[in-house]
């Protein structure tokens, strides 16, 4: 019997923003493989399942060992938290199958930077950019480019992985790349732990946020010059009203 | 009794992509509001609601109708296909909402594009830019601006509406001005119908792409000079692998 590997984005972490076709092919796999962090966040539905947990940056391995399962004929799931094309598993996964003729089906999934807009209100709404402040797998420079052309370019902008404990100043300095562009009055929100234990939110200006402690858990949306707060929701308008 | 509203992502039209969240939020209410298509992908779910149907360029009557009932007292529900954030009904509705004293809580939908990426395999895993061609509510500079500001930086780039019948030539405009950043053989992938009837998907290279005969159920994805097919999958390695 063949197997086959759905690579499964299982939401910000709450089971009931899930899809059911993500629970129902994590059902039908006898393997889940994930970062623990993730697992454990679903470890309800893991109850009768192997599950392959390696640690950070051993990323290849898991997808290895996924594959290696699959290949002995059992169905595998490989879970990212959000979706797993957005900085998750899909793209590595793929690649390390590419000598295997085993499936890969990616169910898709509500990635970080629908689940804090909506906890927001409608910052996104219009045209929007989504970057990642890690360098681990992005050169800065490249990074740099990405936050002066959306801002130049008025896109609304969701941060990922805005800092951590190596890079404490990454926000900062992203935020002073931005200012040329970006006037200091423009609102700003974020939301830490997102659908998760501990959730926070919060609105600030584009000014106050150079001075923001971000933590790798914390998404940031920066709005552009007509984003508004109505009833402590941030809002970018799009000339619907006037219709 | 005061009412309430849920503004809902019902995702891209699969019921087994909804989230559990939202069903049962549609559950809940005694009000379902939304253009007609997207009505009618959830039409089994309606049965016993109140449906409120209002034709394109209609929609702040459709949200006026839906604070008004919330006012009476009804839960109401107000629909968008994809995410309720992303082109979708959240902002508006938040807008129309504002001297009311309704509470709006969105539930977060999986867009379109992150859909059509799941079906093509892994294209975005980088830093993605969605932008709209629809120059209804967005003036076409602007559209402009954007389209050169995120294929200079590399920007993985999602293109929704990318044509209608009175925009036959926007693909292809667009394209034109991208072509300036963007290799002619960089990949690119469509979906069509995503997750609907008559599904259709397909990978091209950027000038094939020029010439693409897209429609306003299209979703369009353009690669990176990176991106690369596997096993007819189009993924854009992240740098995963050599770790």
């Amino acid at each position: 019997m063949k197997g086959k590997i759905y690579c499964i984005g299982t939401g910000p972490g709450k089971e009931d923003l899930i899809s059911e076709r993500a629970l129902k092919a994590i059902k039908e796999s006898s393997v889940v493989a994930g970062y623990g962090v993730y697992t454990d966040l679903i470890s309800n539905l893991l109850e009768d399942k192997e599950v392959i947990v390696t640690p950070m940056k051993q990323e290849a391995l898991r997808c290895e060992m996924a594959v290696k399962k699959a290949e002995e004929g059992s169905i595998v799931s490989m879970i990212s938290s959000g979706d797993a094309g957005v900085y998750g598993m899909a793209g590595l996964l793929i690649e390390m199958a590419e000598k295997s003729d085993v499936e890969i089906e990616v169910i898709p999934g509500i990635s970080a930077v629908l689940a804090a807009a909506a906890k927001l209100g409608a910052p996104l709404t219009h045209d929007f950019a989504v970057i990642s402040l890690s360098d681990l797998l992005t050169p800065w420079e490249k990074i740099e480019k990405r936050l002066k052309a959306a801002s130049e370019a008025e896109f609304i902008i969701a941060i990922y992985n805005p800092s951590s404990k190596k890079r404490a100043d990454y926000l900062r300095k992203a935020c002073e790349i931005m200012a040329e562009h970006i006037d200091e009055n423009t609102l700003c929100g974020y939301v830490r732990n997102c659908e998760r234990e501990n959730e926070e939110k919060g609105i600030l200006t584009f000014k106050e946020l150079k001075d923001f402690q971000a933590d790798m858990f914390t998404l940031i949306i920066i709005g552009n010059s007509t984003t508004k707060l109505i009833k402590n929701q941030l809002v970018t308008p799009r000339g619907y009203k006037g219709i």
